[in-house]
Protein backbone atom coordinates (compact mmCIF):
# COMPACT_ATOMS: atom_id res chain seq x y z
CA UNK A 1 0.00 0.00 0.00
CA UNK A 2 1.20 3.55 -1.07
CA UNK A 3 2.34 5.96 2.09
CA UNK A 4 -0.52 8.56 2.07
CA UNK A 5 0.36 11.72 1.48
CA UNK A 6 -1.80 13.75 4.28
CA UNK A 7 -0.42 12.94 7.99
CA UNK A 8 -2.59 13.77 11.02
CA UNK A 9 -2.11 13.32 14.54
CA UNK A 10 -4.97 12.21 16.34
CA UNK A 11 -5.63 11.77 19.94
CA UNK A 12 -7.58 8.49 19.54
CA UNK A 13 -5.98 4.34 19.92
CA UNK A 14 -4.87 3.33 16.35
CA UNK A 15 -5.22 -0.48 15.16
CA UNK A 16 -6.29 -3.07 12.76
CA UNK A 17 -9.87 -2.38 12.12
CA UNK A 18 -10.35 1.05 14.76
CA UNK A 19 -12.55 3.29 13.88
CA UNK A 20 -11.11 6.99 14.43
CA UNK A 21 -13.60 10.16 14.83
CA UNK A 22 -12.31 13.17 13.51
CA UNK A 23 -12.58 16.46 14.61
CA UNK A 24 -14.27 19.48 13.75
CA UNK A 25 -10.93 21.33 12.29
CA UNK A 26 -9.35 17.84 10.91
CA UNK A 27 -12.98 17.54 8.88
CA UNK A 28 -12.57 21.18 7.43
CA UNK A 29 -9.15 20.59 6.71
CA UNK A 30 -9.31 17.16 4.82
CA UNK A 31 -12.71 18.08 3.21
CA UNK A 32 -12.80 21.36 2.68
CA UNK A 33 -9.50 22.75 2.29
CA UNK A 34 -7.62 19.28 0.60
CA UNK A 35 -10.83 18.52 -1.28
CA UNK A 36 -10.64 14.50 0.54
CA UNK A 37 -13.70 12.36 0.75
CA UNK A 38 -14.73 8.88 1.15
CA UNK A 39 -12.19 6.43 -0.08
CA UNK A 40 -9.32 8.74 0.80
CA UNK A 41 -6.32 7.50 2.37
CA UNK A 42 -4.74 9.28 5.05
CA UNK A 43 -1.66 8.53 7.67
CA UNK A 44 -2.99 8.84 11.28
CA UNK A 45 -0.17 9.14 13.77
CA UNK A 46 -0.85 9.45 18.02
CA UNK A 47 2.30 9.23 19.76
CA UNK A 48 1.83 5.55 20.77
CA UNK A 49 0.87 3.31 17.93
CA UNK A 50 3.19 3.93 15.36
CA UNK A 51 1.47 5.27 11.94
CA UNK A 52 -1.37 3.95 10.49
CA UNK A 53 -3.04 3.98 7.20
CA UNK A 54 -6.88 4.98 6.97
CA UNK A 55 -9.43 5.36 4.62
CA UNK A 56 -12.41 8.17 5.31
CA UNK A 57 -15.16 5.93 5.42
CA UNK A 58 -17.28 8.96 6.39
CA UNK A 59 -16.85 12.75 5.39
CA UNK A 60 -18.96 15.80 6.92
CA UNK A 61 -18.78 19.67 6.91
CA UNK A 62 -18.23 19.16 10.87
CA UNK A 63 -16.65 15.62 11.72
CA UNK A 64 -16.10 12.34 9.81
CA UNK A 65 -14.77 8.65 10.53
CA UNK A 66 -11.98 7.33 9.40
CA UNK A 67 -10.74 3.62 9.80
CA UNK A 68 -6.98 2.10 9.77
CA UNK A 69 -6.38 -0.65 7.33
CA UNK A 70 -2.72 -1.02 8.34
CA UNK A 71 0.50 -0.25 10.37
CA UNK A 72 2.40 1.87 7.94
CA UNK A 73 5.51 2.47 9.90
CA UNK A 74 6.14 0.91 13.99
CA UNK A 75 6.28 3.14 16.91
CA UNK A 76 9.78 4.61 17.55
CA UNK A 77 10.16 6.39 20.41
CA UNK A 78 13.04 8.00 21.26
CA UNK A 79 15.63 7.06 23.86
CA UNK A 80 15.13 8.75 27.56
CA UNK A 81 17.04 11.45 26.68
CA UNK A 82 15.30 15.50 27.76
CA UNK A 83 16.45 18.71 26.64
CA UNK A 84 16.69 21.34 29.54
CA UNK A 85 16.96 24.84 27.54
CA UNK A 86 16.24 28.56 28.59
CA UNK A 87 13.88 30.01 26.44
CA UNK A 88 15.60 32.47 23.58
CA UNK A 89 13.49 35.03 21.02
CA UNK A 90 10.34 33.35 19.63
CA UNK A 91 11.59 32.00 16.66
CA UNK A 92 14.94 30.55 18.03
CA UNK A 93 12.91 28.87 20.65
CA UNK A 94 10.92 27.68 18.28
CA UNK A 95 13.46 26.05 16.47
CA UNK A 96 14.81 24.55 19.69
CA UNK A 97 11.51 22.38 20.10
CA UNK A 98 12.07 21.55 16.26
CA UNK A 99 14.97 20.09 16.60
CA UNK A 100 14.66 18.23 19.97
CA UNK A 101 11.85 16.28 18.12
CA UNK A 102 13.51 15.46 15.27
CA UNK A 103 16.77 14.61 16.76
CA UNK A 104 15.05 12.35 19.44
CA UNK A 105 14.10 13.82 22.44
CA UNK A 106 11.84 12.18 24.78
CA UNK A 107 10.49 15.52 26.70
CA UNK A 108 11.23 19.07 26.49
CA UNK A 109 11.64 21.44 30.00
CA UNK A 110 11.92 25.22 29.18
CA UNK A 111 14.02 26.75 32.18
CA UNK A 112 13.88 30.11 33.94
CA UNK A 113 17.30 31.02 34.11
CA UNK A 114 19.04 34.38 36.24
CA UNK A 115 20.11 35.76 31.80
CA UNK A 116 16.59 34.40 30.68
CA UNK A 117 13.66 37.80 29.68
CA UNK A 118 10.96 35.02 29.21
CA UNK A 119 9.10 34.96 32.36
CA UNK A 120 6.36 33.12 30.89
CA UNK A 121 5.90 30.55 27.82
CA UNK A 122 3.26 29.36 25.30
CA UNK A 123 3.22 26.04 26.60
CA UNK A 124 0.64 25.35 24.43
CA UNK A 125 1.96 26.99 21.59
CA UNK A 126 5.81 24.95 21.75
CA UNK A 127 3.97 21.79 22.20
CA UNK A 128 1.48 22.33 18.63
CA UNK A 129 5.28 23.15 16.95
CA UNK A 130 6.39 19.60 18.46
CA UNK A 131 3.68 18.06 17.13
CA UNK A 132 4.32 19.96 13.73
CA UNK A 133 7.82 19.07 13.72
CA UNK A 134 6.82 15.16 14.10
CA UNK A 135 4.11 15.37 11.50
CA UNK A 136 6.21 16.84 8.71
CA UNK A 137 9.03 14.63 10.06
CA UNK A 138 7.16 11.23 9.57
CA UNK A 139 7.97 10.86 13.43
CA UNK A 140 5.61 8.92 15.74
CA UNK A 141 6.84 10.40 18.90
CA UNK A 142 6.00 13.88 19.82
CA UNK A 143 7.58 14.87 23.03
CA UNK A 144 5.86 16.85 25.88
CA UNK A 145 6.69 20.30 26.64
CA UNK A 146 6.46 21.05 29.93
CA UNK A 147 5.84 24.88 31.18
CA UNK A 148 8.12 27.46 32.06
CA UNK A 149 9.92 26.41 35.46
CA UNK A 150 13.25 28.37 37.47
CA UNK A 151 16.32 26.54 37.24
CA UNK A 152 16.83 26.46 40.63
CA UNK A 153 13.38 24.91 41.62
CA UNK A 154 14.45 22.26 39.25
CA UNK A 155 17.43 21.15 40.18
CA UNK A 156 16.28 21.33 43.89
CA UNK A 157 13.63 18.85 43.34
CA UNK A 158 16.01 16.60 40.57
CA UNK A 159 15.99 12.82 40.59
CA UNK A 160 19.78 12.78 40.40
CA UNK A 161 19.33 9.18 38.50
CA UNK A 162 18.96 10.91 35.68
CA UNK A 163 22.60 12.80 34.99
CA UNK A 164 22.75 16.07 33.46
CA UNK A 165 25.30 16.62 30.70
CA UNK A 166 25.73 20.46 30.65
CA UNK A 167 26.53 22.56 27.60
CA UNK A 168 28.76 24.51 29.59
CA UNK A 169 30.07 28.00 27.56
CA UNK A 170 32.64 28.65 29.35
CA UNK A 171 34.86 25.22 28.42
CA UNK A 172 35.84 26.30 24.83
CA UNK A 173 38.15 23.47 23.94
CA UNK A 174 38.21 20.26 22.84
CA UNK A 175 34.46 18.72 22.92
CA UNK A 176 34.53 15.85 25.89
CA UNK A 177 34.59 12.34 24.72
CA UNK A 178 30.99 11.69 25.23
CA UNK A 179 31.47 7.80 24.53
CA UNK A 180 32.85 7.34 27.67
CA UNK A 181 29.78 8.71 29.67
CA UNK A 182 27.31 5.82 31.45
CA UNK A 183 24.36 5.01 30.01
CA UNK A 184 21.09 5.39 31.34
CA UNK A 185 18.60 8.38 31.83
CA UNK A 186 19.71 11.66 30.72
CA UNK A 187 19.10 15.27 30.12
CA UNK A 188 21.66 17.89 28.14
CA UNK A 189 21.24 21.83 29.61
CA UNK A 190 21.40 24.49 27.09
CA UNK A 191 21.75 27.84 28.36
CA UNK A 192 20.38 31.39 27.12
CA UNK A 193 22.40 33.95 25.59
CA UNK A 194 24.82 35.41 27.27
CA UNK A 195 25.45 31.94 29.67
CA UNK A 196 24.44 31.22 32.95
CA UNK A 197 25.09 33.69 35.83
CA UNK A 198 28.44 33.06 38.32
CA UNK A 199 25.91 32.07 40.99
CA UNK A 200 24.35 29.29 38.47
CA UNK A 201 27.69 27.82 37.44
CA UNK A 202 28.44 27.70 40.73
CA UNK A 203 25.30 25.91 41.65
CA UNK A 204 25.42 23.54 38.65
CA UNK A 205 29.60 22.86 39.23
CA UNK A 206 28.48 21.46 43.02
CA UNK A 207 25.92 18.88 41.70
CA UNK A 208 26.87 15.65 41.36
CA UNK A 209 24.28 14.27 39.02
CA UNK A 210 25.84 17.15 36.47
CA UNK A 211 28.77 16.84 33.79
CA UNK A 212 29.92 19.91 31.77
CA UNK A 213 30.71 19.71 28.51
CA UNK A 214 32.64 21.28 25.87
CA UNK A 215 30.79 21.88 22.06
CA UNK A 216 33.94 22.80 20.30
CA UNK A 217 36.68 25.69 20.07
CA UNK A 218 33.81 28.50 18.77
CA UNK A 219 31.16 30.61 20.60
CA UNK A 220 27.45 28.37 19.51
CA UNK A 221 24.32 29.91 19.78
CA UNK A 222 21.96 28.40 21.81
CA UNK A 223 19.94 26.67 19.40
CA UNK A 224 22.85 25.47 17.58
CA UNK A 225 24.11 24.20 20.86
CA UNK A 226 20.94 22.22 21.90
CA UNK A 227 21.54 20.59 18.01
CA UNK A 228 24.82 19.73 18.84
CA UNK A 229 24.66 18.53 21.69
CA UNK A 230 21.75 16.01 21.32
CA UNK A 231 23.10 15.09 18.11
CA UNK A 232 26.82 14.09 19.99
CA UNK A 233 24.42 12.24 22.95
CA UNK A 234 22.50 10.29 20.49
CA UNK A 235 25.56 9.04 18.49
CA UNK A 236 27.32 7.88 22.29
CA UNK A 237 24.21 6.90 24.09
CA UNK A 238 21.18 6.99 22.43
CA UNK A 239 19.75 5.14 19.12
CA UNK A 240 21.91 6.62 16.30
CA UNK A 241 24.54 4.03 16.96
CA UNK B 1 41.49 45.29 28.14
CA UNK B 2 37.67 44.86 28.50
CA UNK B 3 36.74 43.67 25.24
CA UNK B 4 34.39 46.01 23.28
CA UNK B 5 30.53 45.49 22.65
CA UNK B 6 30.35 46.80 18.94
CA UNK B 7 31.96 44.35 16.38
CA UNK B 8 32.40 45.02 12.95
CA UNK B 9 34.35 43.35 10.12
CA UNK B 10 36.41 45.06 8.18
CA UNK B 11 38.38 44.12 4.77
CA UNK B 12 41.16 46.21 6.14
CA UNK B 13 44.78 44.41 7.23
CA UNK B 14 44.29 44.28 10.89
CA UNK B 15 47.74 44.73 13.47
CA UNK B 16 49.51 46.78 16.09
CA UNK B 17 48.88 50.28 15.61
CA UNK B 18 47.41 49.25 12.14
CA UNK B 19 44.91 52.57 10.78
CA UNK B 20 41.41 51.57 9.56
CA UNK B 21 39.67 53.52 7.36
CA UNK B 22 35.71 53.41 8.03
CA UNK B 23 33.28 52.89 5.19
CA UNK B 24 30.51 55.96 4.96
CA UNK B 25 28.30 52.41 5.98
CA UNK B 26 30.34 51.95 9.05
CA UNK B 27 30.73 55.20 10.13
CA UNK B 28 26.85 55.85 10.11
CA UNK B 29 26.41 52.77 12.03
CA UNK B 30 29.01 53.91 14.73
CA UNK B 31 28.81 57.60 15.05
CA UNK B 32 24.82 58.15 14.26
CA UNK B 33 23.21 54.75 15.30
CA UNK B 34 25.77 53.78 17.95
CA UNK B 35 26.20 57.37 19.32
CA UNK B 36 30.43 56.46 19.25
CA UNK B 37 32.96 58.91 19.26
CA UNK B 38 36.74 59.78 19.23
CA UNK B 39 38.46 57.44 21.99
CA UNK B 40 35.59 54.68 21.60
CA UNK B 41 36.16 50.87 21.59
CA UNK B 42 35.71 48.66 18.98
CA UNK B 43 36.79 45.17 18.43
CA UNK B 44 37.24 44.27 14.40
CA UNK B 45 37.80 41.47 12.47
CA UNK B 46 38.95 40.84 8.85
CA UNK B 47 38.67 36.65 8.61
CA UNK B 48 42.44 36.49 8.40
CA UNK B 49 44.03 38.82 11.27
CA UNK B 50 41.66 37.37 14.50
CA UNK B 51 40.23 39.77 16.57
CA UNK B 52 41.43 43.46 17.38
CA UNK B 53 40.74 46.18 20.06
CA UNK B 54 40.75 49.12 18.08
CA UNK B 55 40.13 53.39 19.22
CA UNK B 56 38.23 55.59 17.12
CA UNK B 57 40.68 58.09 16.24
CA UNK B 58 38.66 60.16 13.82
CA UNK B 59 34.45 60.15 13.41
CA UNK B 60 33.27 61.94 10.50
CA UNK B 61 29.80 62.19 9.11
CA UNK B 62 31.02 59.99 5.83
CA UNK B 63 33.65 58.26 7.33
CA UNK B 64 36.46 58.28 9.96
CA UNK B 65 39.41 55.75 11.00
CA UNK B 66 40.23 53.46 14.12
CA UNK B 67 43.43 52.67 15.17
CA UNK B 68 44.29 48.94 16.24
CA UNK B 69 45.30 48.43 19.42
CA UNK B 70 45.83 45.53 20.63
CA UNK B 71 44.70 41.51 19.61
CA UNK B 72 41.90 40.65 21.79
CA UNK B 73 41.59 37.22 19.66
CA UNK B 74 43.77 35.02 17.95
CA UNK B 75 42.82 34.04 14.43
CA UNK B 76 40.75 30.95 14.64
CA UNK B 77 40.70 28.74 10.71
CA UNK B 78 37.99 26.07 10.84
CA UNK B 79 39.29 22.60 9.54
CA UNK B 80 39.42 21.62 6.03
CA UNK B 81 35.54 20.98 6.15
CA UNK B 82 33.01 22.11 3.42
CA UNK B 83 29.50 21.98 2.79
CA UNK B 84 27.66 21.06 0.20
CA UNK B 85 24.16 21.69 0.48
CA UNK B 86 20.81 22.03 -1.86
CA UNK B 87 19.11 25.41 -1.28
CA UNK B 88 15.41 24.99 0.01
CA UNK B 89 13.36 27.54 1.32
CA UNK B 90 14.81 31.17 2.27
CA UNK B 91 14.21 30.58 5.91
CA UNK B 92 16.16 27.32 5.56
CA UNK B 93 19.13 28.11 3.65
CA UNK B 94 19.80 30.91 5.68
CA UNK B 95 19.66 28.80 8.66
CA UNK B 96 21.98 26.35 7.04
CA UNK B 97 24.55 28.94 6.01
CA UNK B 98 24.99 30.71 9.97
CA UNK B 99 24.84 26.89 11.27
CA UNK B 100 27.72 26.20 9.16
CA UNK B 101 29.44 29.11 9.67
CA UNK B 102 28.96 28.47 13.54
CA UNK B 103 30.28 24.76 13.59
CA UNK B 104 33.07 26.02 11.65
CA UNK B 105 33.08 24.81 8.53
CA UNK B 106 35.41 26.00 5.87
CA UNK B 107 33.51 27.15 2.45
CA UNK B 108 29.85 26.78 1.63
CA UNK B 109 28.75 25.06 -2.03
CA UNK B 110 25.41 25.58 -2.57
CA UNK B 111 24.12 23.35 -5.53
CA UNK B 112 21.16 22.53 -7.18
CA UNK B 113 19.98 19.01 -7.87
CA UNK B 114 16.66 17.22 -9.60
CA UNK B 115 14.76 17.93 -6.78
CA UNK B 116 16.03 21.45 -5.98
CA UNK B 117 13.29 24.45 -6.46
CA UNK B 118 16.35 27.47 -6.45
CA UNK B 119 17.55 27.90 -9.89
CA UNK B 120 19.95 30.64 -8.59
CA UNK B 121 20.55 32.22 -5.63
CA UNK B 122 21.27 35.44 -4.15
CA UNK B 123 24.80 34.88 -2.96
CA UNK B 124 25.75 37.92 -1.94
CA UNK B 125 22.86 37.56 0.80
CA UNK B 126 24.12 34.12 1.31
CA UNK B 127 27.48 35.27 2.22
CA UNK B 128 26.14 38.94 4.30
CA UNK B 129 24.51 36.18 6.22
CA UNK B 130 27.77 34.35 6.62
CA UNK B 131 29.51 37.26 7.97
CA UNK B 132 26.45 38.29 10.13
CA UNK B 133 26.69 34.66 11.91
CA UNK B 134 30.63 35.38 12.48
CA UNK B 135 30.39 38.84 14.08
CA UNK B 136 27.39 37.66 16.41
CA UNK B 137 29.47 34.32 17.44
CA UNK B 138 32.20 36.49 18.19
CA UNK B 139 33.88 34.14 15.15
CA UNK B 140 37.31 35.62 13.16
CA UNK B 141 36.64 33.28 9.76
CA UNK B 142 34.07 33.84 7.41
CA UNK B 143 33.25 30.91 5.08
CA UNK B 144 33.23 31.94 1.64
CA UNK B 145 30.18 31.00 -0.05
CA UNK B 146 29.83 29.72 -3.44
CA UNK B 147 27.44 30.86 -6.27
CA UNK B 148 24.88 27.61 -7.24
CA UNK B 149 26.59 24.78 -8.84
CA UNK B 150 24.89 21.85 -10.74
CA UNK B 151 25.41 18.69 -8.73
CA UNK B 152 26.74 16.68 -11.82
CA UNK B 153 28.94 19.69 -12.76
CA UNK B 154 30.52 19.41 -9.22
CA UNK B 155 31.20 15.95 -8.82
CA UNK B 156 32.96 15.85 -12.31
CA UNK B 157 34.91 18.32 -11.93
CA UNK B 158 35.30 17.42 -8.20
CA UNK B 159 39.31 16.40 -6.79
CA UNK B 160 39.28 12.79 -5.33
CA UNK B 161 41.83 13.80 -2.91
CA UNK B 162 38.60 15.81 -0.72
CA UNK B 163 36.26 12.90 0.30
CA UNK B 164 32.64 13.32 0.67
CA UNK B 165 30.65 12.33 3.58
CA UNK B 166 26.97 11.73 2.22
CA UNK B 167 24.12 12.10 4.48
CA UNK B 168 22.33 9.65 2.98
CA UNK B 169 18.48 10.04 3.69
CA UNK B 170 17.72 6.36 2.92
CA UNK B 171 20.05 4.91 5.28
CA UNK B 172 17.80 5.44 8.36
CA UNK B 173 19.37 3.14 10.60
CA UNK B 174 22.23 2.70 13.56
CA UNK B 175 24.82 6.02 12.24
CA UNK B 176 28.24 5.17 10.65
CA UNK B 177 31.09 5.53 13.07
CA UNK B 178 32.85 8.75 11.85
CA UNK B 179 35.62 8.00 13.94
CA UNK B 180 36.59 5.68 11.50
CA UNK B 181 37.14 7.84 8.87
CA UNK B 182 40.47 9.22 7.42
CA UNK B 183 41.65 12.13 8.71
CA UNK B 184 42.03 15.04 5.30
CA UNK B 185 40.03 17.39 3.91
CA UNK B 186 36.97 16.70 3.30
CA UNK B 187 33.42 17.95 2.45
CA UNK B 188 29.72 17.14 3.74
CA UNK B 189 27.06 16.65 1.26
CA UNK B 190 23.15 16.96 2.30
CA UNK B 191 20.29 16.93 -0.51
CA UNK B 192 17.28 19.04 -0.94
CA UNK B 193 14.22 18.21 0.83
CA UNK B 194 12.83 15.19 -1.32
CA UNK B 195 16.13 13.80 -1.31
CA UNK B 196 18.29 12.89 -4.38
CA UNK B 197 16.82 11.67 -7.40
CA UNK B 198 17.52 8.03 -8.32
CA UNK B 199 20.25 9.15 -10.67
CA UNK B 200 21.96 11.11 -8.79
CA UNK B 201 22.15 8.46 -6.04
CA UNK B 202 23.20 6.23 -8.81
CA UNK B 203 25.90 8.26 -9.72
CA UNK B 204 26.92 9.52 -5.77
CA UNK B 205 27.21 5.61 -4.99
CA UNK B 206 29.38 5.32 -7.79
CA UNK B 207 31.98 7.62 -7.23
CA UNK B 208 34.90 6.40 -5.04
CA UNK B 209 35.60 10.07 -3.28
CA UNK B 210 31.97 9.42 -1.37
CA UNK B 211 31.32 8.05 1.80
CA UNK B 212 27.23 7.79 2.40
CA UNK B 213 26.50 7.88 6.34
CA UNK B 214 23.31 7.05 7.82
CA UNK B 215 22.00 10.46 10.71
CA UNK B 216 19.81 8.07 13.17
CA UNK B 217 16.74 6.31 12.67
CA UNK B 218 14.43 9.48 12.22
CA UNK B 219 13.87 11.18 8.86
CA UNK B 220 15.49 14.87 9.22
CA UNK B 221 14.86 18.49 7.57
CA UNK B 222 17.67 18.94 5.69
CA UNK B 223 19.16 22.06 7.87
CA UNK B 224 18.96 19.48 10.74
CA UNK B 225 20.95 17.35 8.66
CA UNK B 226 23.66 20.00 8.08
CA UNK B 227 23.85 20.04 11.53
CA UNK B 228 24.27 16.94 12.71
CA UNK B 229 26.81 15.84 9.81
CA UNK B 230 29.14 19.07 10.73
CA UNK B 231 28.85 18.08 14.04
CA UNK B 232 29.70 14.72 13.92
CA UNK B 233 32.42 15.46 11.53
CA UNK B 234 33.94 18.12 13.95
CA UNK B 235 33.74 15.50 16.64
CA UNK B 236 35.41 12.95 14.89
CA UNK B 237 37.88 14.48 12.79
CA UNK B 238 37.53 18.24 13.27
CA UNK B 239 38.96 20.65 15.97
CA UNK B 240 36.46 19.64 18.44
CA UNK B 241 38.76 16.83 19.24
Amino acid sequence: MERAKIRLHVDHPLGQGQAVPLTQDQAHYLFSVMREGPGSKVALFNGRDGEWTAEVAEAAKKGGRLVCLEQAAAQLNPPDLWLIFAPIRKERTDFIVEKATELGCARVLPVQTDFTNAQRIRQDRLQAHALEAAEQCLGTYVPPVDDLVALNALMKGWDPARRILWADESLVGPAETLSGLAPGPWAILIGPEGGFSEAERARLRGLDFVTPVSLGPRILRADTAACAAITLWQAALGDWR
